[in-house]
């Protein structure tokens, strides 16, 4: 089994407005071929969805992403909020981006990376008329593990959850818990060759074509479980262990057994 | 830039004692090349170590690998414990493995995953004559998404972490916080095509020669700030916003927030 993972030829800066799904097949000229995968950064998705906020509103435009403060910490240059945001993800400042960003301005999400994906990924497969699959990227960091991972922020026409609970392994065992994250380390994977400052914000991978399908990429019916695209890589806030940053977590406990305890002793 | 991925051919079951870095020579043939980077799965290399423990012993074994509990949690099954462990790493279950083992037994991780890769990647430099370098990868879960991704718990003969902070992105801004955890990224990407249920626990990535040197091969003086290899991608514990689950902490801070209202009533 052999991938290959390559960037597209540069296609210039994108801009409010723009049909990025016609740059990057302008850009792609003959390069893509059936089964390819295109991880394409949010960053240049969410610029041509006009994404683009006032650098002087920041503050307040991380508040208005924000659902859900997950932690807070206070450091020399200002507060790290890490917070779940719209798009139900765990990141950084909502993920509001001030680099590669027009001066004096920040960059949000894309409000729905997920039917992004989808379209961009019907109109690449329509342009081309090959079986392609979109993922959309964006820059994590982690608990636990120093720097930061591309994960999948908008996925279409491909698996992104390779679920082998309940396969066999090879002596015929069962290999227990394992659901692998296929979107997060298909982004990890494309981002070694996007790079954060070569300016590349379109990677192409290459092998992976069974994964290549047509998952989620109907805007009609959700699956199932109403969950589609990259939005089954979130886990939710009720099934994580590590919904709450530990200070804050420490904190809210404190604060009830306080009042617990003073209950107790009003009772008395 | 182009990166390649491909598994080596299938080196047989691999026992304690066996010689991984020999066996690995003899797999690659003529297949390896000047800046390659090989990510071998640390099941591998705990087996050719004899890290093999008897299953009756697994929670046993959880125990005496942990070095600090971060969170528990009750299912039907049992009790999912994920700890520090011994290497540093959280994990669940503290890394120690019943999948592809074989029955009656469970397995423990290399105990100095970055000692294994400075060994393997002499010896796989010194069979070859190629400037190569070796990951040691495993799987492990993640805060707030779904599913596993490889991580590097190993590393020698390449650079884990690219500190962008500091540098310039494209219009002159600066990119703020970034520090790429390439060892996990390129562990990821090589999980792509490892796979778990197919039995290749060896990939060869190729395209990122611009990262091997002669990093963490030395068994001498550590760099100055005395972490080395895969270890500089573990956040120290004091560092770690979610160093304790949600719950641990809340019950933490809920003991804690009692003990203080009672003080201050008795102290009344």
């Amino acid at each position: 089994m052999r991938l290959e993972i390559f960037t597209l030829p540069g296609n210039g800066e994108i801009s409010a407005g723009d049909d990025l799904a016609a740059v990057l097949t302008r850009a792609a000229g003959d390069l893509l071929a059936d089964g390819d995968i295109l991880a394409i950064s949010s960053k240049i998705v969410a610029k041509a969805e006009g994404a683009l906020v006032e650098a002087a509103d920041r503050e307040q435009a991380i508040t208005e992403q924000t659902v859900r403060v997950v932690a807070t910490r206070t450091h020399p240059g200002g507060v790290i909020r890490i917070v779940q945001n719209r798009q139900g993800l765990v990141l950084a400042a909502a993920g509001v981006d001030s680099s590669n960003v027009p001066e004096g301005f920040v960059l949000l999400l894309p409000a729905d990376p997920d039917a992004s994906a989808r379209r961009l990924c019907a109109a690449l497969r329509e342009a081309t008329g090959l079986r392609l699959g979109v993922l959309v990227t964006d820059t994590a960091g982690r608990a636990w593990r120093t720097g930061q991972t591309d994960i999948a922020i908008g996925a279409a026409g491909l698996r992104v959850l390779d679920d082998l609970r309940g396969t066999d392994d090879h002596l015929g065992q069962r290999l227990g818990t394992t659901v692998i994250a296929l979107g997060d380390e298909i982004a990890a994977a494309a981002d070694l060759v996007k790079g954060k400052a070569r300016r590349q914000p379109v990677a192409v991978v290459r092998g992976l074509g069974h994964l290549v399908g047509n998952e989620d990429l109907d805007d009609g019916d959700p699956a199932d479980d109403g969950v589609r695209g990259a939005a089954r890589l979130i886990r939710p806030a009720a099934e994580d262990m590590f919904r709450l940053g530990t200070a804050e977590a420490y904190a809210e406990g404190f604060a009830a057994g306080q009042a617990s305890a003073r209950t107790e002793t009003g009772g008395r």
